[in-house]
């Protein structure tokens, strides 16, 4: 059966009757009666050679477009074994044109119905309850998992047959005092039971006693002792209503409303450039948006004012190291986008309460591991905010104020982890920036701790709470940038600002300093040292001068800055988050390289990502640089973290430099009140108005 | 003549009569008609030993007060002379308290009255107009001058008699095709002759020609050649509209209004606590805002919930070197609080214009040159803001969300340095944050260049416009942070978090890390390498412990990172910047010490200022320390920088931790569509709110 004559684009992502077709395409070529566990469906996007000239064709009007095969990339599992396969569905040919199973070493990523399966089976597992019994719980106490997965250190995993695929499952209770409120927060009450289950056979291979004191001690199952009462840390309204502690309201009172208000609507239009797929224009700013279920959004083909600037936008992982090097915590690495996926783990948004002002949603449609289409609605969030000022200047002669608000359109995508959130935004503005940024936000994975050592320094965490404390860990975060900047075959440069030396005909005062440009040449890494060299990365177009300076066209980077993976270079942590050792990579652009931590992360070992593409030291004077941004933050806990951390905030911006004749924000219309519509809570500034003073010259 | 029986604060910030009285005592101590050049008029705040004990009593009701005399510090002029003085007026005793006159080596800060008198005699003045006219500048040109302040080099204050204050005069004109726009961008029109004044004799010293290539080749003014023709570069909508360029508009205009609007008012409250002084009290916090010639904004006697945290805040100074090491431009560094005062710079803040929201002005009253006091209306103002997503966590299981939107209180100051514009804003939040917000606006500093160089890389700048060079030069900032965290007597501790070493029990994988803390014992610097060890600052308690944990309450820094200053430690920029070298100084607390480039800034030679006090090697384990948060930015212009440059926004942000049991923001009300009233675009979420599914429970 092949799919035809859907309003299609090549980048639009795959359709309910897309994935419905391509996993059918798979059932077929197997026996009738053979199950499959569907890990991934999803588009498997043009390559450049052929999508550069479709885009150039569509922006240019021309009529008809390219013809673009519509291909599907596809892993399964036969159901209930570890024959795991990729395949490519060519929807346009109707054909199967590649189905491979991959050797033992590469594992899936994980799927909600098999993460709720395994937790369903752990808490029913005789042996795991068996465990459990040995800590006494309060009678009626109600047990919750959240499964992991397992990392690697490349020697436990010899412990299984052939590698096998396992996930480590933690264990929690709910209040025991208030057991039936089902979304007690249970990461208050972390229990030292850890049991691990192989995903095949979903049968408990072994169950782990975490140690629970400030060394690598730890106690048999025969040994463990009767968990001691602690309170609870709720965050839920009506489970903190139920704790009845006294108070009239758990909640202030004295916080007044404040709303966004447009009244003449939202600045920005929102198209179907294809089913799924939405085209949004902004201020000049014109992009195509997708979403899938690795990256979550995808930002495609992005252009300002007519000029392109960016090919590709995404995040193309994370990896969350754990410092607490004890079994079984030593293999706790997160890799959210490659062991799960942004997109299957996003939320549906709601109206009022993820976005503030005038909303557009957007959904999308994932398969799930029957390989069903299924809806993801509200995925997506686009709004406009203010931004404090964007520019002023008062000419003191005159008085004369001119002032210019600065607006800001966003993009935004939350994704829950299990225990963790990640609230993931692209930001354009007035004056060409684009940003990206993160709130790192949610419930720190938490791990019990002997409650008399509550109060001793912890080598590896924090104590958050009687009985929990929350490792140390660090983020890492890995932004794709695919640039055509004015065009594509650009220039990585690095720009370092260098005190001259002194000079008694030139810098006698010792006073100069110079900006030193220098291209990569070659595929790579940067570090940044901001202390020593200010150095700051730019993307060029050196074909593309600037009409007054004669500059290349660039748009630069502000990266926050970031200490690299802390797990030492031989270390699995280290090995296998490719990205994490450095805030700046540089390949030359290859297909299907879109993963900075390689294609398969669920137990792998290192060997596939970044850091190995970037190894082969391509030169970069041909093809296309692709950018891999790192940032992050080595997060120590607070107890101010607990029980829902209050986000942690990180904003990578990229600004143009010599793109533009002069200040793009520069016909912006200057602030006004007659706009603004503000008010004056003391009447100081209507009086000054009134007079038609500098109340009027500003706001005019 | 006492002032008595005010209704007054000892914080409170100078009322004009107390100015006008403060002038007057200073006056009857000379001959009747001797002429004064008042340079600073300002509160000095009582020593800590007298303040500690009225504001503890003060916060406990007890009644009456203690009783702590009201003294005034002056610094002055004997008109038209070098004779330079300092004094202090006891307004409670009714005393001159001391007089006295400083060295030679000693310089005041710049006026606005003598800012303009020197501008009409440098454009008056014969010899600069004979300069100028080799330039054979278009019929009716209209010339203006900023005057600067001089700097420093140590060697070139010898060519002038025992050290004289003088200024350094950049030279520009308006559009030559529009001379009648008193708001024509000048800076677009950089003109190479400078002349140098003399501030008492107020003659022309000097005229320097600039260097317009690339080396340090200068003309003679005999050597001058014809200006060459160039365009405008014009930001103010009237002088924009004059340049008839075709255009129906030069404004976009497809940006929709946007609106605060707070139905139920804001949720601050601000009372006078002295004639000029207001306390703001807002979602817990709680403090006093003062206002002063040389730091413009200062907070004191910050509390949240009752708990104290600081003492006083404020900027202590800014300093700004340039990049390019030839004469004249080899001086060019501006101290912008020591060298003018922000106070006596900030801008009349316009409704509508400067804010968005509900807004509350501030205002202030100053001295001017005559003594006389002179009212500085909105100065600050203070206004909520929505900042996102405060926190969320979502149940994967029930898909239960709780969403807490973040709240800002914004306390906002900008100030106009000449070209230059800095937005300055103390941002408090309810996670119980504070941060400190610089926005750096206004036009660069701008020289000329030779047109037929405008395309050839520049070594110490960008051309940024035809005929226009804009030279890279750094901004440092200098925070002064006198914290009280719980108490006084608190400890600086920086915490590194460093790889555990291999090790075959504890650490076999590698993986380990911990965090290690060191309090600082005597005054110092400290560094900040985050690629290295992520080091972050924790200004501590260590007499707090908090109740679950026992950790020292804190509250840590958050610092952009920062490449010190370039100009070598020989230098005078280097020397005169005390501040610029290191992220961080902590001393220990002393009367007087409040501005960390000096007292007296004006052609400085260092000597005095934060890295002098804090070499002495002060113990820290008695008295209290003072934090001194260096932060800034290396500014290499963009074209897109001018005429009038988009914001370059800092933040430094003090975060507590284990200050608080919990999350302090788990007590604000949830997200909810009936208080944000938010507009679905698409209707896609209206659906989902009436089935009554996340929708609801989401915005219960």
């Amino acid at each position: 059966m092949t799919v035809k004559a859907v309003p299609t684009h090549p980048l639009g992502p795959l359709t309910a009757a897309e994935i419905t077709a391509s996993t059918d395409f798979v059932r077929k070529s197997w026996p009738a009666e053979t199950l499959f566990q569907f890990k991934v469906v999803t588009l498997k996007e043009p390559s450049k050679a052929e999508l550069v000239p479709y885009l150039t064709a569509e922006r240019a009007g021309t009529s008809p477009l390219p013809v673009i095969a519509r291909r599907v990339f596809l892993a399964y599992y036969i159901r209930n074994t570890d024959k795991f396969h990729e395949a490519i569905v060519n929807l346009s040919d109707g054909k199967l044109e590649s189905n491979i199973r991959l050797g033992p070493d590469k594992h899936a990523n994980g799927d909600g119905e098999e993460i709720i399966a395994i937790e369903k089976i752990v808490l029913e597992d005789p042996e795991v309850l068996a465990a459990i019994a040995k800590l006494k719980l309060p009678e009626g106490s109600v047990l919750v998992t959240d499964p992991w997965i397992y990392g690697s250190d490349g020697v436990n995993e010899g412990l299984f047959r052939d590698d096998r695929r396992v996930m480590q499952c933690f264990m929690y209770m709910r209040d025991p005092a208030n057991s039936s409120a089902v979304d007690s927060c249970h990461y208050a009450f972390p229990l030292p039971v850890s049991p691990v289950i192989d995903c095949v056979t979903l049968k408990i291979v072994r169950i782990d006693i975490m140690p629970t004191g400030l060394d690598t001690k730890v106690k048999t199952i025969d040994e463990l002792e009767p968990w001691q009462p602690a309170p609870p840390s709720e965050y839920v309204p009506e489970v903190v209503a139920q704790q009845k502690d006294g108070k009239a309201s758990a909640y202030r009172e004295d916080l007044k409303p404040l709303r966004v208000v447009q009244p003449e609507g939202a600045s920005f239009k929102v198209e179907e450039f294809s089913e799924m797929g939405r085209r949004v224009t902004w201020q000049k700013w014109d992009m195509k948006v997708g979403f899938n279920q690795r990256e979550g959004m995808v930002l495609y083909d992005v252009h300002y004012d007519g000029l392109p600037l960016f090919y590709r936008l995404s995040l193309s992982d994370m990896a969350i190291p754990y410092a607490d090097p004890r079994h079984p915590f030593h293999k706790k690495q997160a890799f959210d986008l490659g062991d799960v996926g942004a997109g299957l783990m996003a939320n549906n948004l709601q109206l009022g309460c993820d976005c503030l002002g005038s909303i557009y949603y957007m959904g999308g449609v994932l398969s799930n591991a029957e390989g069903k289409a299924t809806p993801f609605p509200n995925v997506i969030c686009m709004h406009e905010q203010d931004a404090g000022i964007a520019w002023k200047h008062t000419n003191y002669r005159s008085e004369r104020a001119v002032v210019v608000r600065q607006r800001e359109f966003v993009l935004q995508t939350i994704l829950t982890v299990s225990n963790y959130e990640y609230i993931l935004a692209w930001v354009f503005n007035l004056s060409g920036d684009i940003a990206y940024e993160v709130r790192a936000t949610g419930i720190v994975s938490t791990q019990p701790i002997d409650r008399e050592l509550e109060k001793t320094a912890h080598p590896f965490g924090t104590v958050v709470h009687p009985g929990v404390l929350a490792a140390h860990h660090q983020h890492f975060f890995s932004l794709r940038v695919d640039p055509m900047i004015l065009g594509h075959g650009n220039t990585v440069v690095y720009q370092d600002s260098l005190a001259i030396p002194r000079d008694p005909v030139l810098n006698p005062h010792g006073v100069g300093y110079t900006v030193k440009s220098t291209p990569l040449s070659t595929s790579g890494f940067l570090d940044i040292e901001t202390s020593k060299t200010g150095r700051v990365i730019h993307i060029t177009n050196q074909d593309v001068r600037h009409p007054v300076n004669g500059m290349p066209a660039s748009y630069k980077v502000h990266l926050p800055s970031m200490q690299p993976i802390l797990a030492d270079t031989e270390s699995f942590h280290n090995r296998r988050a490719e990205f994490a050792d450095h805030p700046v990579y540089v390949t030359r652009y290859a297909e299907d390289e879109l993963y900075a931590g390689g294609t398969w992360t669920n137990q792998s070992r290192g060997g596939d990502g970044v850091r190995t593409w970037a190894s082969r030291k391509d030169t970069l004077t041909e093809g296309d640089p692709v950018v891999w941004l790192q940032f992050g933050l080595n997060h120590v806990p607070r107890a101010e973290d607990f029980p829902v951390m209050p986000c942690e905030v990180l904003r990578v911006t990229l600004r143009p430099a010599n793109v533009f004749v002069k200040n793009p924000s520069l016909d912006v219309p200057p602030s006004s009140q007659t706009v603004n519509c503000s008010v004056s809570l003391n009447g100081v500034v209507d009086k000054s108005e009134a007079s038609g003073t500098n109340g009027s010259s500003c706001c005019a």
